[in-house]
């Protein structure tokens, strides 16, 4: 029995810096033994990440040289592995969480943080049938309602949930905190923070209308800043009475970026960098980082219990996930191409996956 | 009855960028009313700020233009505003913890960090009696063993103990720690680590084998780098066999000192930023703040709280204070003087008081 | 000019049991000094522990022998100290936090934990004017909408926020919680969970079905327990799937109840004491404490800062505070005694609050 | 190839409330397969827990009705599954970690805390050979130096190590702690409480000069009472003037030593409770639990991760394990019978190992 797999292509000839050929191609399905897991998709979704292998600009994992991308993954289980336990049931849907690593240990996957081991496993899912190397990967998600819309549960909404869970012990009442950048990521961010710090003052930054119109319909957004037209600091001092944001979460990392709204930051504040368009940074607030205590924090991704929680959120219908999903495109190598060239060159508002059934 | 105060005096003539000049001179001695208490100065601390403000690089709080400096003071109570608490005695031992405004309130001074209040209050030391403006700034010190060694924990002690104090939710058993900078502030930072994380490996890093030496008499330092001489990432990759460091305390906080360090950071680590010699900070590591999630953190001073805990550590034996004092003064201009020079020209290791009496 | 002031006047004769006759007295009106404030009440609240002192079970505080109670006032300013900085300005609305000592400190008033310090401030307001000894007590409302309803924000919003805040380091998404006892203190407290904690589920245990009705008015709670008609032990087991809920806080804090739930914990749980029926308690569940890990906490009102925060999330619309209370008198002893009576005798939902102006 | 193995074989005839009789057999070897590992015994513990058994009072783990017991095991690694990573070598010493089951996963399992699992693994150590079901049970212990003193490192020192870190969010420098009982989790505990907070005032309580003698050579205890001997509460009212301890550890749990002690608890306080001998707790002090808003916290085992750091603090030489083990036996019946004996009439100060090599 046949796997259909789209694959990532090198076009031959002039135009080196073309972005790749997507194809279809049939491949013997694995067989899943010990822990593994064989996962038939049902959806699968776009990630900005898959852009940079579609356009040669990063390299792919191992073994997947060819493939088309996606790690954010949701299917049922098709066949299981003589260790697999048995609550792990043939049929089950489920989401696929990519990072752990079962085999090698460290001080970090005794934490639970397996994202942070030295080799994590990396799982592709534009095809057919998925062989998840081991049962631990798997979350249920038998009682969403909308399951095509999931897969970006496993990445977008777990990297804007790390990145929301780290101001934990910097908000208080009545803080502000800024989400820079309102697209996927952001219209999860939005949630995120009024379903873990409700009582903060929420200021949405963007350069584009629709982005900022977009993400205010997933949560009430007290400011909103078009920064391409209006003075972010003028608005932001003014609102904050000179006491400046307590926490910033930046979706888009450039240099520009950074070095605008740190100045912005209050005493004991925090600067989250998730986005990683900038190259260098050029801090000029060294006095300012001392004198006000604040932190530049990186963020990436998230735990596998971080991953439960999020499932946990949808199913108990606190977190919209549906409508952050805005297109939904066939198994198609067509349809694929244009989605990702799309993405490409900023005509996506939210997520797009992929539905193979 | 008179108190002599000892200021620094503008030259008049030629050279401007000239040092100021140190003379003695005798003023009315203030009488406290309400919360004040008028405190006989026992000694005094000289603090690398004092000598911006001796040099001109940096103005004189208001109503100290002329001051000599120092903030890091211990007295005796001389005398009692007409609310200080019958708990403040008069001849009480007492340190000034300086950073304290209890007229104003804001989210900070309710937390008991009031050092990162608006209005700061300073109170300089070079002078026979000071006038603190509230009881809640003192802090017994009746049983301290070395009193005349004691002002720099209002100020040295305060600022590393804060410092150090910011590795609490990072660092666990057989981490490595390092700090940057093995001077006075660093003598007391070893400490610290010893007295608070006791189970992490210490690295101590400095350009000097003096300095080296002076803070290895202070606690067990597991790996010294003389970074003149030595290549402190060949030497950092080895004994953390590639991990990195997963906090760096750093108290000379120059460019070249952030760029080069930052790097050796491990997963999940912190890097904290005490000293202010940079100017600004290009962080060439953006990807890897994110990948590795670790954050910059500024350091600044120590809550009132914090103050409490050193004198505590410092009257139960458990911070050798004395033997950073490694120049003891007496109140005179010509004494005090060479003591800037000292300090400004990278004479001194460990810190030098001022004896009153 | 006169301060009419009602009295707790103790019966003479036969009746010794009878509760203290209330009366109105007009006293000369104090007239601030230095840090004190003179408010002018506008509304105050009537609490349980002023039930205990109108029928002489409990003494007065000192100075209020003949006081008619009530600590939860909201007020404006009508004079000031010549201390009080002026942004406390006259005609200014505020709330008084009774608990705050500003003037003998020690490791608690230092953390911003004065209700932990030895001497507190008590405040009575069953009075035209109260003077407060320092303007530290008073947290300005002026953007409240309903003034009125405000005291009880003063005690009972404080209390059960200061027992749901600490839930903080154990609950986690899907978790199970629950509230036992549902009148004023209840309607708060699943109010402060959805707040602080809006991913848990939520129980709430009472003994009448008005008290279930009255608190589900006031927050989405997920199973309602009437425990004098259901077994809360078999519901809960169900619900939880035996897992048990990971927090319970008791506003009753019988023997009864605590013997009873305490056994539904989970692992790693905690159940937070706040009611004071109980005079001893009996833990049949060594054994469970210790393999559960779980613990027993008690909870006593909350800080200044809390405080604030409360204000604020009323202020934001976050907390209905205006329809807990279900009754507002007039400044009156035949109406006060009433309100005295029917909440002795458990005929008031919510809260109880006298007009003043 | 054989295994011999010490089994308690039950007495028949008249007396059945004798211990049961150790005897040794030979039984086949077992192979591992998967993710197993086979351990050859180097040393083995005992503990109270085995005395329950030998005794009749407490069921063995299905599978051992007959095994002497301890489930402190240190050894060599004899045979490797074939999904054992290469990182585990054959001839590598271990202390094994019986308390994680990686099989099925829960909300437990994924945060690291597997001894809250519902299915814990149970490993019997009184054997030649020992077959633990998962190589991630195993800890190296190649650069300690007394491996013969390892085995309570598993359990007692781990046990302790759990209760004393639940300190972490209660103790601040000069607070007091007491340690009641100062056997083998006694002498431990006062070396943990060094280790974590060296800033702390230790108090240590027992019933015996010996016992308290013992304890005081493993780390500085300032205040030492022979509770049989002197009044608690007088000494402990003087010594921390009336203010009482933020944090008992409790390694006896019976009735009279809980009852007796939460008394003398500060405000905010914690009473951790470790030791099992009381049935039912009664708490007179329902009052002061609210009021001074303390704890009373159960506390079992520790994590994985807990006994990765135990083992590192005994290789840095921070933690004396060497000197608790205070008697060495051979693995043979009569040895270990009177070895259980002498721990069940209270003869044995520290713990005891048997040596198989």
């Amino acid at each position: 029995m046949g796997c259909i797999v789209m694959l990532m292509r090198k076009h031959r000839g002039l135009f080196l810096k073309q972005p790749r050929l997507l194809v279809l191609e049939e491949v013997p399905t694995p067989t899943p033994t010990r822990e593994a897991v064989l996962i038939k998709v049902l959806s699968a979704g776009i990630c900005h990440s898959d852009i940079h292998r579609w356009k040669g600009e990063m390299p792919c994992p191992e073994g997947f040289e060819a493939g088309a991308g996606t790690h954010e993954v949701v299917g049922k289980v098709e066949e299981r592995g003589e260790m697999v336990p048995e609550y792990i049931k043939e049929g089950q849907k489920v989401l696929v969480y990519f990072l752990r690593n079962y085999r090698e240990e460290d001080k970090y996957t005794r934490r639970g943080l397996a994202h942070h081991a030295k080799t994590p496993i990396f799982i592709g899912g534009m095809q057919e049938y998925v062989l998840v190397p081991t049962y631990h990967c798997l979350i249920s998600i038998e009682n969403l309602r909308d399951i095509h819309a999931a897969p970006p549960l496993a990445c977008a909404a777990l990297t804007s949930y790390g990145a929301v869970k780290k101001l934990k012990s910097y908000v208080e009442p009545d803080d502000y905190v800024a989400i820079i950048g309102l697209g996927g990521l952001g219209s999860y961010a939005v949630q995120w923070l009024r379903i873990l710090f409700p009582y903060v003052n929420l200021i949405g930054i963007d350069v584009k209308d629709e982005a900022l119109n977009f993400a205010a319909k997933f949560a009430k957004i007290d400011v909103l800043i078009n920064a391409a037209k209006e003075d972010p600091a003028k608005i932001i001092n003014e609102v904050t009475r000179n006491d400046g944001v307590k926490a910033f979460i930046d979706f888009v990392g450039s240099t520009g970026t950074i070095n605008t709204y740190i100045k912005m930051l209050s005493h004991l504040g925090i600067y989250v960098v998730v986005g990683t368009m900038g190259k260098e940074v050029i801090l000029p607030v060294l006095h300012t980082l001392i004198a006000k205590e604040f932190c530049l924090q990186g963020s990436f991704m998230g735990s596998i219990q971080d991953q439960y929680e999020i499932v946990e959120f949808a199913r108990r219908g606190l977190l919209n996930y549906s409508d952050v999903v805005t297109r939904r495109l066939k198994f198609d190598p067509v349809e694929v191409n244009r989605a990702y060239q799309d993405l490409d060159e900023g005509r996506v508002l939210g997520r797009q996956v992929v539905i193979f059934e």
